[in-house]
């Protein structure tokens, strides 16, 4: 079984799917969010694993903005506990170091370390990949920030530990599917006893107080929302799609009503996928 | 009057200070969005001027998250058309370059060109401080894609116009000042006949529907919604702070009652500011 992913090998997308998948597998890493999709989609891969939101710095975009493709359904998530390191050559220490490679948002959720440090922050595309330069630059003033996972991977050496300023760093991912295709070897069966949740997306119509009454159709029915995330609808400035995550399963009864009467009152619905809701 | 904006000289957010601003004034580029908001709170300027969405890629999480911090007002908005340009040394053309530099958002929006082009693009802190690098390293294989503004301020050859993927690429800013302190000379006074919007934050309480009842305190008073942004709420994972902009002002009819309302079903609400809606 393949699992696609976005990053270098040692990416926290590489740590969830070794904590999501128990069985063997081998991953494929892509440079682009977009790269993981297509590769589930054309069937390069059996799984693709993407992150979706970052307790700390919210909902990733370029992921939401894929699923509106609908060419995949989310059959899982995994929620990770995000422990940033900061990595250098051997020979590095704490003083050696001036810059510091990273994704945008690691460097982000290290700012008070950073500052601390008197280090000057640099933006790179992703966090082992940054880890990955700094091992093959070998230049004793250079600092990446990546996980535990990079710094075996590349022989690193780790200044520090937990650099994170907020230690309630969780990263939530989602499992990918080619839509319509069975999943290999028995993987996402639906199990009784288990807590499922239902990820949908919708436009609204042009009618008073539109938002307010696509909610009543869960609030009428006791179905708990879990998240609401808005993106803008390409073309038409101002305009918003919305991403609605409910609990349970999208054929549980309750929830059977309410797509149908979504249906009525907006532009369009697309259910993204019913899943195993993350401990 | 002071108007603090982040970026260098040449940045989006200056075209959008000097459109909104009819009046004399003088210009604080800062590297940080938090560095405008502390600005403006300590009084180093009269006025900041944040992106808060992009009608592409959508809302400016930080910017968002400045505003909860609530030692600023929201008083006015502006809407800028934005016109991406690939801007290298003279003696560049389309042939000699081969990476280009600016914000990751801005690299965003021109993927097709970059395709075409088959150049690397580079993440930089901001549009108008990679086109001052292109200008003060002069290499002939490098370009940034940034404003006209910045084409002018650094001397820079516009090697292409119109960069954008996607024509409808507009962003949204809001001019905030000090709150609770006057706005200097005249400005921000409120005028009839002018159609006026309410930004405001506030959190849920746990209780069941809890979202849908606060959409209802608006929709029974038929009140129109223009957005919603969520926000997660740092040290409570998968909790979340929702933005909410609505039509009129916050001291109209239905608006004062509306907040009371809000407040008896929230566990907290702020107003960020009433102001004219930008055409």
């Amino acid at each position: 079984v393949k699992i696609a992913f976005q990053g270098e090998m040692g990416a926290y997308s590489e740590m969830a799917a070794r904590a999501y998948f128990t069985k063997p597998l081998t991953f494929a890493p892509y440079k682009e969010f977009a790269a993981v999709y297509s590769a589930v989609v054309k069937g390069a891969a059996n799984f693709g694993i993407l992150p979706i939101e970052n307790s700390l710095t919210g909902s990733i975009h370029q992921v939401y903005d894929l699923l509106i493709k609908h060419r995949t359904e989310i059959v899982g998530e995994h929620k990770l506990r995000v422990c940033h390191n900061l990595l250098a050559s051997r020979g590095s220490t704490l003083k050696s170091i001036r810059k510091v490679y990273s994704h945008p948002q690691a460097l982000h959720q290290c700012k008070k370390l950073l500052k601390q440090l008197k280090v000057d922050p640099v933006p790179y595309f992703d966090t082992a990949g940054s880890a990955k330069l700094v091992a093959q630059s070998k230049d004793r003033t250079i600092a990446a920030i990546a996980s535990a996972q990079a710094a075996q991977d590349f022989g690193l050496k780790t200044l520090k530990k937990d650099c994170e300023d907020n230690a309630q760093n969780f990263t939530r991912f989602i499992v990918l599917k080619k839509l319509g295709q069975a999943a290999p070897g028995g993987w996402v069966k639906r199990r009784a006893g288990v807590a499922y949740k239902t990820s949908i997306v919708f436009a609204l119509k042009n009618i008073p107080g539109a938002l307010y009454k696509c909610l009543s159709v869960f609030a009428i029915r006791d179905i708990d929302l879990l998240k609401i995330e808005s993106r803008p609808i390409h073309g038409s400035p101002w305009k918003y799609l919305f991403y609605l995550d409910f609990k349970g399963h999208c054929r549980d009864q309750a929830q059977i009503r309410a797509i149908p009467h979504l249906q009525e009152i907006t532009a369009f619905v697309k259910i993204l996928g019913s899943y195993e809701t993350a401990r």
